[in-house]
Parts: structure tokens; C-alpha cells; sequence
């Protein structure tokens, strides 16, 4: 889930580095933790304004408008449920109603100027709000939140209609949540529970009950954001705002799209400095799924690799089930720091034990075979005829006495254990009631993690129900499945925070010296020719072939003798797509008359295809090599986003790409490098030369200074083929195509 | 899961395919359904002999070796286990004791030879059975339960001892369940529940118990067979026989490891040609997991690919988890045949829809937009502005009266609609109530699939516990995911069903000629040289370059001549590996002096080298096609294998390869290709012409007969690169390797 690949290198390392191989050096830029207001060098803020979001969830008083409490009227239920909450809140409340002198024996102020004081939250339960929002100015109205639907969610029309509301209420300098929202910020939360709780965010109301029922099996939730439209208030700003909560172990989220990308990331960095983990759903693995997310909330999903990479590059934990959601952040809400990374499975059946320690290898985890002290302390109490190596299987009988505690309390005193697991496949009572009370009892005296997984699809037995349910300290699964899903998020999620250092505190401000020569050669609207492609490379340090732009056959042959035999001749134009199809490419050749005769037949092909040249580009041929490509696109949710994969016919075949938003630092480029399918090949197959990956990861660190820096300028940017040499040798690009946007 | 692309030709047409483009024919086979004894030429028998179990299951007597009434005696609990067991099914059970008189009040025999009758089944609680199997023939019992363990799960000692074990039971004519099993067979099943029911098979007793305890939310289960050490009743016996039940609608296997490949694919096939389908859990996806099984059991567990494309083979659903097990086995009992293999997501949220909608699609299934005439009909009941084009979001109010069944209905009645998915997320009593009967009561109207996830991680709430699991027409789940993966089993099993053809009918049980002149070239222990390789392959009717095999320098000029310039020259000899990177190998050859100095080059470099060659070969230089590799390996479980994967050092690099296990047909050949993640290399890319998609169809089956003939002499052949053509053009073994066993 989380990229697991950490550079050894610092950051301030790898500037020096970029210095000394480069031909064209970026200036250094050295890390300051960014502050309000900080922008990086594409004009993207770096820090996340958190909103004080605490006179929302807990305001002094409260203006319900559209207040009511006559019999049928939809207003009625809502105000009702509002009156609770605010009493368990302890907030004043205040009905607005033009009309009705009191709602429900509450006196009612007829409008929002005229309530007896000036209001933290205002309710609008109106179903056309446009209107009120000055008033909610003048009364200085800290938040407000707009129930109405039919916005952006019904289409273009509706759009405008938000635009209009979300400018008004700027104007008016009121905090909206809404519109197309609902009541979930004000349900019954239980006090009742210990433990670090979750934080709810979701942008669907019945998305949000599962995680909400979880209370009702005794984990704790402390806020639910019902975000709807997110005219004004965003998943992000609660995100930001969760993650500063010392109460709150874990934010689950609920996304169909998200408003904007970059707050999202600000957000969720926020978090990942906080070491607090987000574990979210994303809706949007398919087009299907994309599509009628949009109609739901008028929000973009953007492409899914994308919002996936986006995810992993700040710790945030991507599941797809509601259930996922529920068990992963459950279990890192209340799960403390691992002490190791071992896991152990424990069972009363070598069955269970074998089946799910092939489940948990499968995962990822790490199964430590037990030290040979450890397993002749544990045949102490299970017979010797049993595996103890790790699954450990105790075989039944010894759970039923003394043995049972002693076993797992010997377990989770080896040091290499973080993590026991133990499934237990069927209610036994005489077995599984001791086995559940054992494991609830060790769980109390050990900071390490005690899951188990009832397998039974009953449910309602007394171990399961009283027992389980009823321990903050264990950890309770249904299905294996989501106990390994959630074991390694907790740990992949600790080992991300240990790493992390968050890259907007490294991402460049000032525009570099590479990027006035860049302006110069970009053309908007146009593609390139791969002449001024390659310049714009060169601009920012990365390498070409020997290479020059020719107008004559006699030019040409000159141009062979400087640049060396043998050479590639290509046609350089704008606006040339498939050069190689068109005949516009000629390699290998080794003599002047093969140069003249070249030059002759592109330009004759060109002439007779009616494409324009800038010239003929006589270059230096480069064999030996892995064939790379390396290029920016422009997603519309997270906007320039750079990619690297394996070049040549197979892998437009295979697609073997990764990709990431920038900024990111070394440690990213070399993770992107580790996600490709086809990485052996750059360590050296059938006795070729391992590649010279630091050049390659210089290569993607300068294209993402370029997307950075270029970004919203470039529709799209191809090196392909990148050629990588072999190691201490560089990397070349050989062709290259940018089209400005 | 289930292979989706079945050829279009059926095999007769394939054979007589295979005739007019071979150079050397293997002989017609027309199929005829495979019979009892039926062998094919590797000596595997075509058909399953299904032992009787019903005596097994339904004794009319039973005899109870061991039995005891002593109070703290272990046979204790277990004989009136017995005792209540054989009074449910009717059996008259004879306690057998050396020196009591009577237990339980029954008279006691003092041995086997002393039984008042002749008995169906003797349980053995006795620790050594060793010494009764010889009274066990005589009393002519049919069947026996050996509780006893301490055999193959223990190690080489325990293996002999079940060795003998097996011996004795098949001199006695006694069939064996057992050893180290249990009671499961003997529950005690519920008979009050109604529809298709589900038998259980496992190699673990505590892994059977949540499929059993299906039977507390209202699924039917019939029977449960607990193998053991399966010394000779094996799981292979237990799906033949379950698939030969009327009222079994699937069968759910727990399976670690089996005792033989074969009859496990005989049953599996046996359960395809009834239409039964079998949902398996197979331990063993990691090493870990296959040592702690065979640990376990003491059986092999094969490598898992293998293990995946057999089942997948014989349609054979393999899932990972238990509750998968339960949730599709539950599922494909009770469900009839689907009438369309459409879906819709109906919900009450339009992000429930959106969500689901996405995951269903991302699972594989089809979701249809509804036609615009059935979305005017839904309108009538759901407000204009919610999406009911699929995912239909009837936005919650219309479930609440009369329109909610009629919206239901309006779906089921779609033609193009074979499944509805209602994802409920949360109770709302007022909604979830009436839409949960709404939907039971549907259920019970139709044919088509009506499944409902109750998404509450609570589960006790009434509209779960008693109208959904009350019913047996509405498939209930606790997940999404569990849903969705139960639902695509169902299709694609249906799918497989309706085209499957048994390729035991159609295995070819005599020698084709080849046959003979392969043998002549095999060399047992040996490694052939690439002339006698190709040989062996040319007798398969697979062509190889035009070649000669030549041992002076003047005879490779004159080949040369023969064959074509350019020629490919190699060094030839058994036992050489590596050639191209000891330089043995010569490329691109033009002329005679060139031709000349490579017989040099190489006869001297074989001699620098050691290596004693049986000539060198000057070949015709084939360049233009794909390069792929088509192989024969041997696996512990199911004998050989056929591979076919993409040629070249990228593939080195991915093992982007399919496998099957003979025998197969055309479909399953041409599946293996759809398989590929780099299939479309072979469709063309970047201007290439396509391959000649039959030719590479044609070397798979060409290999598959000679993995039959050969297999077992066989070690590893590997024919790498066979180069593809383009279409029309053949496929030609450019270099292939056999290993001998």
C-alpha cells in the first residue's frame, strides 16, 4: 500500500549531487519548514490554512432557520434531533422562524439580525439559502451549514447556483458546510468508550453508517463531517483539522471526488507529519464508477493511478470496502507504535494456522521463524509433536488450563514479535471463552498488538460479543482478509511516518535559471520540434546526443565528421508525429555519401508528406543502453504529474509505468523506479551491465523541476526512449516530444 | 476465475486442423465418453470410479470399535455422539469392547467376528487399528473411521505406518476414512431448512466450521466429509460422489494438499459435466504456507499456478478466505441458472450506487445501461433528477410505500438483467425494513438473483437476522466484496458449464506415430543435443528451420548453400547450456569465407571449452515474428505441464507465462494466450504485422500431445524463442532444449 522503498540519501545530498553531474546546474534550494502563504515555484500554496473548526463541532450557540416543530413538516425531525444535540453539546439554541413565536417552547428570533447574540453555527434548513447569506455576514456567523440540494450535483445549472452561494458566503466571511449535506455532524456519539477515537469524513451520508455502527461494537468515534457539495469547507480542511486533535487516533474517509488536489495533498501531509493515519475510500477504479460519482456531488475523481500514487506519496491508506474502512481504521486508531515488525499466528489447529499464515505471507507480513529458545519454552506447555516454529499450534488442550495465558504471554515477550494473530475458526465454548478471556487479559499487560479474527459467521456468541467487543486493547476482525489488510497498513503506515519528510518543506520557490532559457523555446499551443524538445531538456541539465540541426546535404556531411560515425538522421519539424512510420528516421549510417543520400530522401519524404522542417538533425548514435521513457502529463484533479517506465515495444504492450505528483524528492523517484514490473532489466539481464540508475533518477528529478516549474505550460512531455548507459556512464534521451498547452 | 474465451472451433474440427497443416500428422482421435478403466497414453486413467458412499453416509449398521461409557474415558463423549448420530440416521449401532458387556445400555460385541450382523460401517476409536483391519475383511464391513493419528502428519516413520495402514484396508476390501480424522462426518445437521444444500469436504475440522455453521443463518448443509491423512478415501472420492446428489447444489472444500492430481481433476470434471459446481480454498499460495500444510496433513500441495489454472481448467472456483468459501458456496447452491448475465446496483444512496457500481465493475461483471424505456418506467415512482440509468438510486423515499416492490419488479422484469445487488449500508427501520421484505417478497417471484449486502458491521438487527436470513431466495452478505465475488463465480461458472466439453473424452489413449520415432531419440538422464531436440520436435510435426547438422568446414558451405544465405550457425552437442554466452552461437552469416571462419570459431572454442559436440548446425536465419516459448515441465502433483509465454529478455524479466495440464483442447489453448499480460505483442503493435495466432495454437496442442506421449520421460522441454510469423506464415523453433528424465 505504502511505498516501502526509502532513499538512504538526504535531500540536501541529492541537490549537491544534481549540481555535480549536471551540465546546466538548478540552483540550490534548501528546505524551510513552509508557512501560511507560502507558494512554490508553479504558484501551488505549500502549507494548508487549517480552518479552527472547534466553534463547529462544539459551538456555544447554535441559529436553526427554518426552525419548526409542527407535526409533519420536514423541518420538524431536524430540529428535534438539533435541540439534542445541542443540549449534549451544551450550545444555546436559537430557532429563526418569520413567523412562529417559539419552536418547540424555544422563543424564535423572526430573522438572523435579530437573534438575542451573535451565533458560532447557523442551520439553514431553507431551501433556497441565497438570500440569507448577507444577513449571516452582519450577524458575523462563524459557520453555517446548507442542507439544500439541487447544485452542483444536478448539473450546469446548478454548478452556477454554487458558485454564486460559495462567493456569497466568502463575501460575507461565514464558513459554509454544504450545500447537499446532512445531519451527521450532529448524531448521538457515544461518551462511553475509551481509547483514541475516529474521525469520520464522507461526502455520502449512508456511506458514513458503517463506520458510525462501529460504536456500537465498542470502538470510539469522536466527529462525523458530512462535506456534501464542498462549496466552501473541503474533505481537506477537516482532514487538517483532525489531524491536529489529540483525541483522535485515525480519519476515515468517505470520497467520491475530491474539489481540488493540491489541498488534498497539503492535507494529508498534515497528517503524515502528525505520524495521525487517513485511511480513505476513493470511488473511481472505473469509469463506471467515475462517472456516476461525478452526478453524485459535482466533484472530480480524476485517473485513478494518479489519485492512488497521490495517496501512497503521503502515507494515506487506500482500501475499497466500507468494511476495509471500518476494520483498518479501527485498528489504527487504538493500535500503538509496533516495537517490531514480526508477526505470529496462533491457533488451537495446525489447519487454521497453516491456512492463515499462507494468507499472511501472501499479504506482505513478515513471519519470523521462533528462536529455538522461544520454541522449547512454548513445548514447556504445547507437546512436542506440534509446530511451534511459528504458526504456533497449540493443539487445543493446553488453551483450556494455565497454559493458555503462559503460551501468549511467551509469544508476545520475544522480541521480534509486534503483531500475534489469532483466528479462531468456530465457538467452542470450553476452549474459545478461555482462549478470547486469555488474549483480552494479555492484551492489557503489552503494548504490542493482539488481533483476532472470529471466524464464525454467527456473531452473536458471549466470547465474540461480551468478551472481544468489550477490550480496547484487542483488536476484532470477521474475515482474515481484513485483519492482514489492516495489520499491514498499521505497520507499512508507522515505517511510512518514521520516514517521512514532507517535501513541501523542499519543494522550490523561485524559478531556477534553467527556466528563462525554457520560457524562450515554449510555444503555446504547439508541439515542439524535437530540436527545441531537446534544447528545453538541455535547459535543465538533462543530457542529449551530440547532436546538430542541418539545412544542407553539405551541412549534413559536415555536421557526420563533428559529431561522429556512425549517426542517426531525423526530420526536425513541429507538428511531426510518428517519425518512424513516415519514413522520417534513418540510423546507422556510416559514411558521407549514406549522409548525403539521407538527407535527400527526408526531405523529399517530408516534401512530398507537405510537412514543414525546421532542418534535418544529424545525431550521434547511442546503442547500449536500457530504453526508458521519462514525461509529464497533466492530470485534472492533481495537475502536472511526471511518470517513468520501460521504454521500447513491449512495454506500450504492458504499460509498465509509475508515476507521481510532484513535488517529491529522491527517495520517490527511486520508489518509482522500484514499482516497475520490468526493474530487473535495469539491474542487468543475461549478462548485460547493470544501468546507471543514480543518472536515471537524476533524469526524473530534473523533469520534475521542469513540471514544476513548466507545468501548466506543458500539455505533455515524452522522453522516449531514454536511453540509460551502463552504470557510471549517464543516461541520454534520444528523442523527445513536448506540446504546449 | 473461470477461463471467459472459448474457442469458437470445436475439436473434431481442431483434428482435422492440425492434419492439413501438419508435415507430420498425429492420428485423428474422435472423442468417446471416457469409461471405467479407460487409460490414456501416459497410463492415466479418463475416469473416476465413484465408490458408493452412500452405506457410508446412511448406514443401515454400525459398529463402534472402542466404544466406552466410562465417565472421563475420551471414547466416552464420542460414543454418545455416535449414539445420537445413528439414531437421527436410522443406523443400528453395535458396541465392540473386549470386556464390557453392554455400553449405553447396547449389548457389547468382544470383537469384529462377533457382530450379530454384517455392519456398513466400523468407527475405530482404538489408537493402533493396525491389528483389526484383517477382522474388518472377514466381518466384510464396508467402510471404516480411523480416528487414530500419529501417521503421515508426522514425519517418514508415520508415512510407512499409514503405507501399511492402506495396504491392509485394500486386502481387507474395507474402504478407509481416515486416519487422524474426526467426527464432522457425524454432526448433527440441521433438517428444517429448505432449497439446495451445500457438502463440505476439509482436511481440518476447525477450517470446516464456519461453512457448517452457515447452517445458524438458514443455509442448508448436507454433509460433511473430514479426509485426514486420506490413506485412501481422498477429497477426489467426496466430489465425485456429492456431484452425483440431487439436492447438493455445491460442494465447499478445504483442501491443504492432495494425494493425486488426477483424480482430483477426474472429480472436478465429473462436478463440470453435472453442472456442480465446486468452491475450494487450496493452502499453499506462499512457501511458507505449503511447508506448514504438508506439515499438517502430510500431502503435497504442487506449485500454485499450477494448482490455479487446473482448477480454473475444470471450473473449479478457488477463493482465498473462509468466509469467500461460505459466501460462495452459499451462494452457487441456492442460485438457479442465471437468465442474463446483466447486473444493477439498486440502492436508497446515490454514493452507495456510485460505489458499488464501481466495484462491481472494476470485479468484471457487465452493469447495462437500462434502456431509455425502462428508465421512463422507474421515473414513475423515483424523481426525475436521481440517476436510474444503473446503478438505479431511488433516493429513499419511494422504498417507504407502495412503489418501492414496484421498482424492484420493474428491474427483475428487464431482459437484460440477470442479477440485482441491493447494498444496504445501515438500518433505517422506517426504510430498510419494508425494503428488505420488498425484496424477499420479489425474491420469491423470480428466477433471477436477487442479492442484498447488509452492510451493518452490527448484525442483529431484525431486518438481517430474520427476513433475509429467513429467506432463502435473497442471497444475503456481509461485504461487498464477498458479494461480488460470489456473483462473478456464479456467471462465470454458468458460462463454463454451458460450454464445457470433457477433454478426458477426448485425450487420446493411443501412441500417435510420433510417438515411435520419438522414442527413438530420447536418452534417459541426458540432455539432447539441439539437432537431436529438433528431431524430436519435427516428429511432433512442429517445424524447425531448414538446417543441416555438419562436421568439416567445406560441408557448412556447402549447407549454407542449401539452406540460404543468411545462415545462423551453432555449435551442437548434449549437454551444452548457455551457447550464446560461450560464443557458440553465430548470427547473420552472408557468405562462404564467413561461414568457413565460423566452423573455425566454433569447433575451437567447443574444444577450449571441453565440450564434445556432435556437430555444428548452419541454419536458415529466421528474423521477422514475435518470440515466444512454449515448454513441458514436470510438476510433483499433476505430471507434466504445457507453458507457453512471451520470447526475449523482457519476458526474463516479467515470466509473463500461462500453464495447463494435459489434457486440454483448443479452447484452453487459446485461453493460455488470452492469459498474457503481453497478449497484444502478438495482435501487432507499432505497425507490425500480426502473428499467426493458429500456428502458435497448433505448436501448444502438438506440445500437449507430446507432453502425454512423453511426459513422463521428459524433465524440461523448452522450445525457446519458437518464432511467430506473421498470420499465414507458420511459427518455426528457432532452438529448443529437452531434458530427458
Amino acid at each position: 500500500m505504502l511505498g516501502s522503498t526509502h532513499g538512504t540519501l538526504t535531500t540536501d545530498s541529492r541537490r549537491a549531487r544534481v549540481i555535480a553531474c549536471g551540465e546546466q546546474p538548478s540552483p540550490v534550494v534548501h528546505g524551510r519548514p513552509a508557512d501560511v502563504g507560502d507558494l512554490d515555484v508553479s504558484g501551488r500554496p505549500l502549507y494548508a490554512d487549517v480552518p479552527d473548526l472547534d466553534r463547529f463541532f462544539r459551538p456555544e450557540s447554535v441559529a436553526v432557520v427554518g426552525a419548526s416543530d409542527a407535526e409533519g413538516r420536514p423541518g420538524t425531525g431536524i430540529t428535534r434531533q438539533l435541540l439534542a444535540w445541542a443540549e449534549r453539546v451544551g450550545a444555546r439554541l436559537h430557532p429563526v422562524h418569520p413567523t412562529r413565536q417559539s419552536v418547540f417552547g424555544i422563543p424564535c428570533s423572526p430573522s438572523l439580525a435579530d437573534l438575542p447574540e451573535q451565533v458560532d453555527l447557523a442551520v439553514l434548513l431553507v431551501s433556497d439559502p441565497l438570500p440569507l447569506i448577507e444577513e449571516l455576514g452582519a450577524a458575523k456567523v462563524k459557520f453555517a451549514v446548507v442542507f439544500a440540494s439541487g447544485f452542483a450535483e444536478t448539473g450546469e445549472e446548478g454548478s452556477a447556483a454554487q458558485a454564486r452561494l460559495a462567493a456569497a458566503m466568502e463575501r460575507a466571511g461565514t464558513r459554509l458546510l454544504g450545500p447537499n449535506t446532512n445531519l451527521n455532524a450532529f448524531e448521538r456519539f457515544r461518551d462511553d468508550l475509551d481509547g483514541p477515537a475516529i474521525a469520520l469524513i464522507t461526502q455520502s451520508g449512508h456511506q458514513g453508517r458503517p463506520v458510525f455502527a462501529l460504536q456500537e461494537l465498542g470502538v470510539r468515534l469522536s466527529h462525523w463531517a458530512p462535506t456534501g457539495n464542498e462549496a466552501d469547507l473541503e474533505t481537506a480542511d477537516f482532514i487538517s483539522y483532525f489531524a491536529e486533535q489529540p483525541d483522535i487516533g485515525a480519519i476515515a474517509c468517505y470520497i467520491e471526488g475530491l474539489k481540488d488536489g493540491r489541498s488534498f495533498l497539503l492535507a494529508a501531509d498534515r497528517a503524515a507529519r502528525n505520524g495521525v493515519p487517513v485511511v480513505a475510500v476513493k470511488v473511481g477504479r472505473t469509469e463506471t464508477g467515475a462517472r456516476t460519482a461525478a452526478s453524485h456531488t459535482g466533484k472530480l475523481t480524476g485517473a485513478d493511478d494518479v489519485v492512488d500514487a497521490a495517496m501512497r506519496q503521503y502515507g494515506v491508506i487506500r482500501v475499497d470496502g466500507l468494511d476495509e474502512l471500518q476494520d483498518t481504521a479501527a485498528l489504527l486508531a487504538r493500535a500503538r507504535t509496533p516495537r517490531a515488525d514480526g508477526v505470529v499466528v496462533y491457533s488451537i489447529s495446525g489447519g487454521t494456522g497453516a491456512h492463515v499464515a499462507d494468507l499472511a505471507t501472501e499479504a506482505g507480513l513478515r513471519l519470523p521463524v521462533l528462536s529455538e529458545a522461544k520454541q522449547a519454552e512454548l513445548h514447556q506447555w504445547i507437546p512436542d509433536y506440534l509446530n511451534v516454529a511459528n504458526p504456533v499450534d497449540n493443539g487445543g488442550h493446553p488453551v483450556g488450563d494455565w497454559r493458555g495465558r503462559k503460551i501468549i504471554d511467551a509469544i508476545l515477550d520475544d522480541p521480534e514479535v509486534g503483531v500475534l494473530i489469532c483466528p479462531i475458526t468456530g465457538p467452542f465454548p470450553p476452549l474459545s471463552d478461555k482462549l478470547v478471556q486469555d488474549l483480552v487479559d494479555a492484551a492489557e499487560h503489552t503494548d504490542k498488538l493482539v488481533c483476532v479474527v472470529w471466524g464464525s459467521p454467527v456473531g452473536t456468541e458471549a466470547a465474540y460479543r461480551d468478551t472481544l467487543l468489550g477490550s480496547s486493547r484487542v483488536a476484532t476482525f470477521r474475515t482474515v482478509a481484513n485483519c492482514l489488510t489492516a495489520v499491514r497498513a498499521h505497520l507499512d503506515h508507522q515505517r511510512f511516518v518514521r520516514g517521512y519528510r514532507s517535501p513541501f518543506d523542499e519543494a522550490p520557490r523561485t524559478p531556477s535559471p534553467s527556466f528563462r532559457k525554457a520560457q524562450a523555446l515554449m510555444r503555446r499551443g504547439q508541439q515542439l520540434s524535437e530540436h527545441a524538445a531537446k534544447q528545453l531538456l538541455r535547459a535543465y541539465g538533462i543530457r542529449v546526443p551530440r547532436e546538430q540541426l542541418v539545412t544542407s546535404a553539405a551541412a549534413a556531411v559536415r555536421a557526420a565528421g563533428l559529431v561522429g560515425y556512425p549517426v542517426v538522421m531525423k526530420a526536425s519539424g513541429a507538428q511531426i508525429a510518428h517519425k518512424t512510420e513516415l519514413g522520417l528516421v534513418k540510423i546507422g549510417l556510416t559514411s558521407a555519401s549514406q549522409v548525403r543520400d539521407a538527407y535527400r530522401e527526408l526531405t523529399d519524404i517530408a516534401r512530398y508528406e507537405g510537412i514543414k522542417l525546421d532542418g534535418v538533425l544529424v545525431c550521434q548514435m547511442v546503442e547500449q543502453g536500457v530504453e526508458m521513457v521519462v514525461g509529464v502529463s497533466h492530470d485534472r484533479l492533481f495537475g502536472p504529474t511526471v511518470t517513468v517506465g520501460l521504454g521500447g515495444v513491449l512495454v506500450e504492450v504492458l504499460r509498465d509505468t509509475a508515476v507521481r505528483v510532484p513535488p517529491f524528492g529522491e527517495e520517490q523517484a527511486r520508489a518509482m523506479l522500484s514499482e516497475l514490473r520490468g526493474r530487473a532489466l535495469l539491474a542487468g539481464v543475461r549478462g548485460r551491465p547493470p544501468a546507471d540508475l543514480d543518472a536515471l533518477v537524476e533524469v526524473v528529478l530534473r523533469v520534475e523541476r521542469m513540471a514544476l516549474e513548466l507545468g501548466d505550460e506543458i500539455a505533455e512531455l515524452d522522453i522516449n526512449p531514454l536511453m540509460v548507459l551502463p552504470r557510471g556512464q549517464g543516461a541520454v534521451a534520444l528523442d523527445a516530444l513536448v506540446v504546449c498547452r
